[in-house]
């Protein structure tokens, strides 16, 4: 589908809303020790950029009763395409209501959407302006978080949400994951508006959950001061994974888990994926590097366990279905 | 104007072709040295690539009697496009010519346009597939060059050109420089349509000319371990400003000369431009800290030369004009 | 014991005898991928330096049915020191015997010894002059091996080894790690003799065993690119562990294994212990944090395995005994 | 002059006393902007160490009506041979007053010197033990200065300091600059105690002067990170040369002045030069590569400016005398 077809535009990723139960903890993780800028602030939410970002907020810090994700978010390039957005998912049947502008703080008009695998996913035009950052380095501290990059979803249908991205709403496919055998099944795509190797990662498990936002830093060295600090601090067990390499997007990483398990990671180190003519990167599940480059183990925490996502429905945790196909490489079968 | 009345979407700087009067000496600093990638060769011309490349060339070296550059290059979405740029190039009373399929080896249809400014551009669709080299890190050489960023032009009349950039074929403005007073006049401005600051500069100064292509490189680790190289090796005298890092474009620089004085910048650091409403950053021309945040000199080669450029219409390089405004600061004005 | 009564001093860890079964894959690991510079090479050995020694070899490979260490050996100041050292070792009942100038190729006159705890340890004066290429950046590759910076041992009592090398040979100590408890027991030493952390690690365990020779780089980009340099060649497996950081030493970290399994440590970002006053940095066993700072875990094989080493008496490896205290921290007891 | 005729051992360059007019605005430089760390303070004085310091201070700020250097100090073996230096001293007719313990805050009793060539030089063996930050990682801050490396003094006579230093103090030397010609004159020497590359560097000029005290960081990314935090805050014009590798030393450099021009060097990338058989590695005055290995040019402060040193014996600046040769290479004698 194309875009006269769909009416509007995906920008980018450009938010997300972690679920806290403790507002002051959270803080002290994300912008005392990351070094993730507050915005503003309240009672119930914190409000984050990073260094690079000239709007109000890329990471959204909810108080709840139970960790897990509120909802993403998706920017797109003008308020008056909402409405082309709304009348595609409705005609799928999905659920959305309109967000008023200011209802998230900084925001504006909005249409909330609780999606067909259970995701709850916002799109949006405007955000207001901040400050940039990017050469107040002064002001730099922790892990130098620039932007958020990346949501990286799990499901267990990924071929369907794969027709949803990139057919409904013109997601470009930079690389694939598939199974083996001579009628392989997609096991994870990653997906792309900006010219990065990824807005959203879908990948094969049990779901609707949320794996990890992915924010990105400017090198390899601030992954690794990011590890000694946190090392050094009282964070020691927040470094669940890496720093690594990642064969699947090259990029470098660290991954963390926040006082409250929310998982973020810190990436960097992918490339430009402009080209129209783009031929997505194949890579077998089994193949060692795909996952990490370098061949150290991955935890089986990574595996097993993803954030939860709230219903805009009803405000309810949507229950978890498991996968069509496995949902891990052979070599892991036994890491449950 | 909206994409609908250009009816083309340019995607990135595509490759440039840069003339050399000793095509061993030019692929000795190129290739063997830097580590540019040899896609392919012949008796006058060598065709070079990056390691994040998929492609068959973003530099193209062509023997000649005079150093300077034959011409640069946007990549447009499809080749059926090409006829809308013609459309608006003949509509503007410019210079124009096909460039048949593999005239410039691994291209597809190509469209020629001198445009009214006086320099060679291209336009084109498509490019042979080449190998990705991005994870064959056991190739990685020199300076590890991964791909082409970015275009930086001299002309005397930067305001004409901004409008042709903008409005003509639909380029962002991330960063300008203007003169200082009441009344400021644009003295340089940085365009993109990929994501990133900016994939042509345009600079006041005496032209047409082109100032520098500059190259991406993965981290400032690169950018020093090429000084050190290129110091060791007998290229001492080939670095001509840097490293250090430019106010505009945040990026961390080096520029070299090649052995025919060419120009290019090993270049990175900068920063991703998706968002639709990016209010251009402003930078007054006398700051300091525009041109090198860190404050150290310029050198003035750096001010005074540049590359001529061949016309396509008849070969001949253009003829020099002086700018209407001055052409540097006020603090390097002594400096010629 | 003071220097008066040693009557000579010990420089530095000086080089180590790598014994290996295919001479040809040994020197394609060290000098082609990893960087190390060949010296010379004739049927049966490869002698190899770093870019920043200014002598013959740090690293010897000699052809052997079987893998595991010849021997290591210490550099003194001048080689009419050797008699004293001679005089101690025979004091303490130990085998000795003379190496005549050259019977090493390079080495000046050197005094073999197996010591009391089974290892086969040289000391030599003399070592012939090479070119440095500290500066010919021109000529860095792979991992860009500065010099060998120290042995790593496993031995069933680190007690008594540490008397001979404190009180013997007059090594300070930078770093213990001690057993839980109130009467702990010494688990392990860092010792130096020049002005860095150390030049011999002594660690409780299976022995006699060498458990790694550790090479300097320059920065923890050096360790990274060779980790990617690594996986994307044909040596992914021989990445035992890393990269990371010790609690000990501070040092950033990645463990190789050779085509033989013979162990080297790629080491950077240790610190100056010149001060005569240094007290010890103590560690406790169980402190997670001492073996990985970023708490990632520890391969089975680095517990278990370690290279064997050859009598200078008769040719024959040395038998393995126990050790008198477990070899490892409680949390890794059921790894084995 | 051996030990033994010596009867003392110099350890390493211990500390040096900076003269400061306003002691809060150069605290707010050394402590919160490059993180110094402030170990005590009182109205005159603020004793700095770094982080891989474990002594009380290695930089010491004075209050003054006039800037520059009040003392440098060497730290010998053990209090003891201070008698040994004292004998040393006067047997060269030198001045010399003994100094009490704590008389400078954590330092024990200590030997004041007067050198021939008009240097206040204090050598002492005890410092008061202070915590260890080495992996404090969440209190690194700023350019994350480690340690005192060395000092760099400019004075008339190079070749007559050389014999003190080498002679009378048993340095080695490491490197050296000649002149050109057949006869060449000792125009520098690099001369270490620690096993660095040096503690003390002697070069030729306008003297008695303190030309910089070199502090090391741990990478060429913590001296970047220095150079864009310095640019950003209001000490852009602090930054005088750099960043650059110098050919002697290979060290890669940052020069910058306090707010009260004395001069100060961040310092990283030298080499380990234990060895007893180290020849000298020998410059020309003329290699350009010898003073900037990238060829940037030098600015001319660099060479013109230095700071002054104030008498033990009244407390006065000593006068500055004229060199016996040129003081700049013939590239540079043109910059005054």
């Amino acid at each position: 589908m194309k875009r006269a077809e769909r009416g509007f535009d995906v920008v980018k990723a450009g938010h997300i809303e972690f679920l806290v139960t403790d507002l002051a903890e959270a803080r002290k993780f994300y912008a005392e020790t990351l070094g993730f800028v507050v915005t503003e602030s309240d009672r119930t939410h914190v409000y984050l950029r990073g260094l690079e970002d000239r709007h109000h907020h890329c990471l959204m810090l909810t108080k709840s009763d139970t960790p897990g994700v509120g909802h993403f978010a998706f920017r797109v390039t003008d308020e008056s395409e909402l409405r082309a957005v709304e009348k595609m998912v409705k005609g799928r049947g999905w659920y959305s209501r309109w967000v008023d502008p200011g209802e998230e703080s900084g925001q504006g008009r909005a249409l909330m959407v609780e999606d067909g695998f259970g995701f709850p996913v916002e799109f949006y035009a405007r955000m207001a302006p901040e400050e940039w950052l990017l050469q107040k380095y002064q002001d730099y501290r922790g892990a130098k978080v620039m932007r958020l990059d990346h949501f990286n979803i799990m499901l267990p249908d990924v071929a369907s949400a794969y027709d949803w991205y990139v057919g409904g709403l013109g997601f470009g496919c930079t690389e694939i994951t598939e199974t083996e055998g001579r009628r392989p099944d997609l096991w994870a795509a990653w997906l792309r508006r900006k010219h990065t190797c990824h807005d959203i990662a879908l990948t094969t498990g049990k779901g609707p959950r949320v794996h990890h936002a992915g924010f990105t830093v400017s090198d390899r060295a601030s992954i690794m001061d990011a590890a000694d600090l946190l090392a050094a601090s009282r964070y020691l067990k927040s470094m669940e994974r890496g720093p690594g390499r990642h064969g699947v997007s090259n990029a470098f990483f660290l991954y963390l888990r926040d006082p409250d398990g929310n998982r973020i990671e810190l990436y960097t180190g992918d490339y430009i994926s402009a080209d129209p003519d783009w031929v997505p990167i194949r890579w077998k599940l089994n193949d060692p590097r795909r996952q990490t480059f370098w061949g150290a183990p991955t935890p089986k925490s990574w595996f097993n366990e993803a954030m939860m996502v709230r219903s805009p429905r009803n405000g309810e945790f949507r229950k978890i279905l498991a996968p069509k196909i496995r949902d891990r490489p052979d070599y892991l079968l036994s890491v449950r």
